[in-house]
């Protein structure tokens, strides 16, 4: 059982109430009950603060009365953060024991390197020439595919495939003509793949991940693509072959990236965006329909195919006047 | 060999026709021929009923007289739901033995709880303190991540991922902090989940699909998300996290759903649509780019930039005159 | 080790320069060494043929002069073809030793039936009924259902799943009743389905994947659908139920087909359409709402909403002219 001074004995931060507390779980603010640990992150949050049954908030120091008012809190620079590492501290401290570190039902190749402190999970399968830095956790179902480098403290969800062959065929008269695909898939260190999500080798030179990228479930990387350092992507999203995406992006579930195009540093693309071009400027990018009533839509839909005849019409009449 | 007689002793219905005639197929009306069951839901199909060489026809009482002038006829309240429980007669009639209910290749955790009747197929994975609902089906590589709960006869197609970790990540200096997902993902009775479809386990609480919801084929749901009964969402839907999803809704393919929103009961999304804002109030609601010719996509693409322009051009010939 | 001409005397074309110069690895033209082939496809990159450090480069005949001006070059009718085929024997004259033609990890029914020369890889399930045609690559964790028949020469990329029911559901009272799906999936010769793509059984018919289709990855096919020879479809795109689509079509990444369509023979659809109607005339279609910078977009999003009263203005506008 964690009480609250364990938390800040392992995360520091200012504690206003009694150490000896125990904390039952963690849970959020308008769920949370007298023995539980909270957090408000976000100021517009404010009124669930007061409202809030919880045994503990972590808070900012902007805060620290507001909270102190009601209860016990944590005062931290960053709740959110503090709120992370609470979450890490938990799962150590309710660790289960755990299975063999690679699972029996795996099929690993003999020529395959395997670091140390590495778990794989049940049925995966990692093919020759495959290395798994040390740390990495292979779930369940994971397919890393032949010569394809995965750095060290990675996690790849059940269901991923690293090095399916990119998508590269040669039309011939009618018909197509296989590339075969000769690269590879490298992929940094501390890097998150979420469930089902697929990055493909490379045509010639390798699809490259960098330290620190995280994705989520059900993406799809193209061949030959490069994601910077500390990007993140979020489920569902496409990214089409050979696009260079850069370090510290965030990009929306279900965005499309299509490919060889060049996707500046700190770029932020909503969710279901297409992007169809270069964006080499930071900023917050947006193309999406907006959903309306069906009726609605309809009229405008309607009219949206005629959108440049409109644009010639009020030429004509700003002519006239 | 089923005939005539059989679907009406099971499932009811008015039979104009000889009950002996033997059924070798259920066929659409287009397809089918004079040993062949099919139907007519839609009376827009009228002329299909006319023209078909089906052997029997299941209609509705409007339709009566009509089915009957070419030929027999199964008369039934609801032609489309009769045919559903007629592919369901023939699937029970035209059962096969059926293999060992837990494949040997499947990996069972000890402390995972199985269920009366369940079927677990082969390269499954069931994880520690997961319990399975009776008469649940687990096709072919499934997967059911920790703790998490799957109700009674439900069925999860292969490549199924069940509780994988939600994409919870705080900022910190430019790289990404993990947030533990401390939840699990709870599933009602009678849900059925197509192939390669995800849903991840919550931050705190816990993800929940309620009582039978039917979902397609590679769908993500995110963490934290609450979908409501009877809720049908169809192939390669995305739902971002803590999305609160009535029941009684459809939500056609592709669409996207924006997390930390409502939808209400009875509501049904137009496939391709992108949900940003809570919709409370029932109905059919659609935002999708209409397709054109790609030349004329192009102008009016070029002019929808400039959209707010145009108007601001009106509202200046407007006060002119 | 490969020499130029190895090349020569596999694929054909013309060398201008030293057969004898050994060929290290296959490269783009940015990125060759001197001991590298490369090739210049796209006049458009004529200016990195210059730059280009590339041991030799396959090129076109009208690009002869330019080519021979810095060095070795193949000189062939179609240098993108002839690349492709340089790619293939590239990976045949580099095969390692392989393993076991069917993994022993491998769940084949006792019922199905396997061609001469399959390769099944590990974790693969092929069910009862299935066949699978000569020399057809099942790669790792690939699902073959009931009955489903797959052509000769096709490959099958890790997570595959053939075969899962369609999404088939009669509204009953607020619930939904199972409409059984009775057919299977057929699969013609050369077909290639990339990682985690899912193609669902039909109803009553089947599901019809013609010969030479090239299918990329997390797509979904609905039940019914029928996809024309030699048609290629870019990763994450959905196809609803029934839809009909041509012969020698290309489908761009994430765009999206309702079903109950017909899409003619060599229709082209832009990445991120979506397809709502049927399109029976060749050409290419779009329909992307344009990304922006985000005030932008909220700007012109918010006059989206009123366009239909835009053209009514303009109307009114003109009538008093």
């Amino acid at each position: 059982m964690l009480h609250l001074g364990d938390f800040i004995a392992a995360l520091g931060g200012e504690l206003i109430g009694d150490p000896q507390l125990p904390v039952e779980r963690l849970a959020p603010l308008d769920a949370a009950g007298p023995s539980h640990l909270s957090f408000l992150s976000n100021p517009r949050y404010r009124q669930q603060l007061d409202a809030s049954r919880a045994g503990c908030v972590i808070v900012a120091p902007a805060m620290r009365e507001a909270a102190q008012a009601r209860g016990a809190c944590i005062v931290a620079d960053d709740p959110y953060l503090y709120f992370a590492r609470a979450t890490q501290l938990w799962k150590r401290s309710h660790a289960r024991s755990t299975g063999p570190a690679i699972h029996p039902s795996a099929v690993i190749d003999a020529q395959a390197v395997i670091g140390e402190g590495v778990r794989i999970g049940p049925q995966c399968v990692v093919e020759r020439g495959a290395r798994i830095g040390e740390g990495t956790v292979l779930k369940a179902r994971v397919v890393v595919g032949e010569d394809c480098v995965i750095g060290a403290r990675c996690t790849l969800h059940p269901g991923v495939v690293i090095g399916a062959d990119g998508f590269g065929w040669a039309p011939n008269a009618g018909t197509w003509e296989k590339i075969e695909q000769l690269g590879a898939v490298r992929i940094g260190d501390d890097v998150d793949i979420g469930a089902n999500t697929c990055i493909d080798r490379g045509a010639l030179a390798d699809t490259v991940i960098e330290d620190g990228v995280k994705l989520d479930n059900l993406i799809q990387v193209g061949h030959n693509c490069r994601i910077g350092k500390h990007t993140a992507i979020a489920g569902c999203v496409g990214i089409a072959g050979s696009a260079n995406i850069g370090a510290h992006c965030t990009i929306g579930g279900a965005a499309m990236i299509l490919g060889h195009l060049t996707i500046g540093d700190g770029v932020n693309i909503s969710a279901g965006s297409f992007v169809a071009r270069s964006i080499l400027k930071p900023g917050l990018y947006t193309g999406i329909f907006p959903i309306d009533d069906n009726a609605a839509w309809e009229k405008n839909a309607a009219t949206l195919k005629q959108l440049h005849t409109l644009r010639d019409r009020i030429k004509a009449l700003e002519k006239k006047l």
